[in-house]
């Protein structure tokens, strides 16, 4: 197995547009895409949690893979999320999408009854096993349920395409413990409930997260100031994009990414029923985090001359 | 909306035989139901967490009770379990059942974001409306996530069709707050996290739990022995079958269930990956639970001259 | 060691009535335990989670022991609470209260740092063998922290003088655990997380907590009616008295108890600081499940034609 | 209230060295004190959780404060935990170690029942109210129970001698957001939990944590580095002693500080029962992780040139 390499970097994680009918708004979800690659990210990820994974049927998220890769046009590369709680599932899903030509997948286990540390490591090795795609391990226990303790990682870390791992754990010590425990051969991608700021400083090589699909250009420029060294432009965005991480991280997150794309003039609708709308109160929240953010791009852009660094 | 009654008494929750290619076995299936009947149980469950649902894909849920409801000929009404994240995915699930044959539901909600009380209530709702079949509540955050309250129980207990309530918290008193505050409306099932004896005593109407899939006979006199009003020997039962719920709550659900079943003469296989088998020493616990079971109910039906009363 | 029995029945948990100078209210205390004796309670607990025993200095609680065995006057046994971290802090407190006159422990554990199943049966032992009272294990793992697994209550019932446990867990099934588990060696009574009635069903010999401090003339006929054989009536009582169970589990218990004591006619001011009165609404619900106790009383009573069977 | 500034920097959290007879060891805590200030330490902090304070009376606590204070002899301040349920409790003991010459407050709450946000900010503020000494706000929820939300340390920012707060959630965004929404008013100190580096890189104060006093000499000179500027060395430090956060926040705390002390040649015995020693296999793993620091420490100071910067 020859593994290409997902490049680091800004991967905003897409909202799943779907009608009252189940059907995909192909069309919103192509515009969101022009949008993204645009502002210069360098990937994207359907079918995350922002992208309301488990509210969809197998039909469903094969269709918003299809969409998003035929919009994507092989511009940036496209990391659809796996999520099931069975092996199988979670194989068919991945044969699917490499199928339809993913990039990579981003691998998560939903979890009901205990399965041993025994059982966490084969279920992300098996499903490895059946594609030839690199493998980003994806573990947000607050949503997914169950755990994949930093000894699991290590150990998965020796299947060949299996390369990545996106922590939503929100806590950053963990992130070193990875670096640590896997001598390097595991990059590590930011999730929302991280600073991805100081995930970049600790040897981080990008950001997979719900925001960034909301600010691109700012999450973009963040990563530029810090690859050219400009740590104090970097901070100023971080300091101002925080805000709007505060807000992912304490909302409904399919609420929160609809009210944050439609007040960024792409309406995409209310999150699947049973969710309901995010509230009015948050939805003012976010209208001021996003004014202070692109207040905060603006000054960087003016004080670095030029965003084309 | 008429809505038959479901009958009170010991509804097995039934395992999922599925074989390495992932194809049902009906024939492992069909002789387990027909055992079940020839039991004395009053109806078949389908599709619980006992029969790893969530661990299956749409089509294969489907084989799981066309199969089910094929085998039974009518002679137990099959209650078919629906679980979902997304209320159209379960609304689709309760539809098929329903055009299976299904004589009811056991509707539960799979939980990722915070919805709040209302959808909560509107996701049960607005599944209840899809189908004219009754529809059995279920609610078990230990496995599903999500809490389903007494209140939000009070509220849909004016839905015509929700008519029952299965409990898994384990809390006897929930139970009677559940009986307290729906005035009657609502028929309450015991869960194997429960004393299902003392959910008698309390008002309960029956029990549906994977242990009544192990040990059929003893459930059925159990249940026998209280409405002769023969409180002895419905405790003596009791208090012999409770090491086996014991089991059934210490150990992972789709591990326990197949290796009991197998005991029991029907080698069903192992749990569908990434579950693995019960470890040994709870295969022992569970042989010795078993055989004593089997004393006590030769000991009562000694006692009571026949099972047949 | 020869360890005197407790007796079956009705333990109200007492309050702890404490002057805004952190004086305790010896006259307050006095009338309470006057009226629980008229009412005809088995014994006195105070030093409970009902008695706000965490909030409250060493020597506070000597006092508060002190006081009730006074007003006591051998009329009933008084059986305090002891709690603590250490063990040595826990010794310390039961040689005192021994040393006052007590008839018995309620020994609880609180819990900082993950001691094992050693630890814990260790802590146990070494405050039993420090003194010649029986002792009643104590476990409420929402309040306390920690766990009291049915393993270390089997272990620990092989101790002389480590007789009882309250169960606080809301879970009837353990309560039928403990009973198999410790081979009648153990004597459970129940907390008001449990429905007392059914514990006594199952085999428990009384009551211990904070209602019975409320309504005590209830919850001794309850019982009464209990040992009689007339589970109707005991039934009804229970009934009644199950929202008020609800209540004290739904609310801040500090809180709670004080309230209801005041609306019973004995003010004993408001929980300790930081702790704040019960809300408005919630003592409209106190008074309306007091007023709902009432009348079921007065109506078993006529039914019976006299309390004093 | 003119209250004096508590300076950043290096904060060992002391272990507590009680004797079989409940004691405090003078002479050994005098030989730690020495040794920690020789290493260069800013401050000491006896009676937090790694000093075990929940397993101290309040004698033993006051000892323990009078006996650190007496061997510091004012060459570094002394900030002591103060740790309780109740208001006043914690009242007394801060007066107390303020008459003992304290120079601040780490001041914890303990959780038993619901107080809600006005109960949190009260008790915090009433015990600040009651001394003149600066206030270090400490929040552990996953030991001592309880939230101390963002918004509440924002409000507590207001009372003026609360100055600082030591974050012990390993959540690293939260110190950011600490940051944001008390617009400077409030000093943050890294606990072991959190990357300390990281904390320092945002804008943090200093490190108050067990693990610092087991390394102060390393300690002293990461943050040296971090203060001149010289990243490489810091985070080369800091990457050497990482694991030993992670052994402290994976293992038993009092066991773990009391089993790495005596390591270093402070022979401080067992942890407070019913706490047992450290498991021989974490004993290990500090030593393997003590080496590494010892070596990190001998290698940047070589490069340096002289650790006396």
């Amino acid at each position: 197995v020859t593994t290409s390499e997902l490049p680091g970097g800004i991967y905003p994680y897409l909202v799943s547009p779907i009608g009252p009918d189940g059907a995909v708004d192909r069309g919103g979800l192509h515009a969101i895409v022009d949008h993204l690659i645009a502002s210069g990210v360098h990937g994207l990820s359907p079918l995350g949690s922002t992208g309301e994974v488990m509210y969809l049927t197998a039909p469903q998220r094969a269709a918003i893979v299809e969409a998003t890769i035929t919009a994507a046009a092989r511009r940036v590369p496209v990391v659809p999320g796996v999520s099931a709680f069975a092996t199988h599932d979670a194989v068919e899903q991945a044969r699917r999408y490499e199928a339809l030509g993913a990039s990579g997948i981003v691998l998560m286990r939903q979890h009901a009854f205990e399965i041993g540390a025994a059982g966490i490591v084969s279920y992300f090795a098996d499903v490895a096993a059946a594609v030839s795609l690199p493998i980003v391990l994806y573990t947000n226990p607050s949503v997914l349920g169950g755990e994949l303790p930093v000894r699991a990682i290590a150990e998965l870390a020796e299947v060949p395409n299996i390369r990545y791992v996106k922590d939503a754990s929100g806590n950053t010590g963990r992130i070193l413990s990875i670096l640590e425990h896997t001598g390097g051969r595991i990059g590590v991608y930011s999730a929302s409930a991280h600073i991805p700021l100081v995930v970049f400083e600790l040897g981080g090589i990008g950001w997979m997260a719900g925001p960034a699909c909301v600010v691109p250009d700012a999450a973009v420029e963040m990563h530029r100031r810090f690859l050219a060294g400009d740590r104090a432009a970097a901070a100023e965005l971080q300091r101002a994009m925080w805000p709007l991480n505060e807000v992912f991280t304490s909302t409904p997150l399919g609420a929160c990414i609809k009210a944050a794309l439609t007040l960024r003039g792409f309406p995409v609708g209310d999150p699947i029923p049973p969710q309901g709308p995010l509230a009015g109160t948050d939805v003012a929240r976010l209208r001021a985090v996003l004014d202070r953010v692109d207040a905060a791009l603006t000054s960087v852009r003016a004080r670095v001359g030029s965003s084309a660094t």
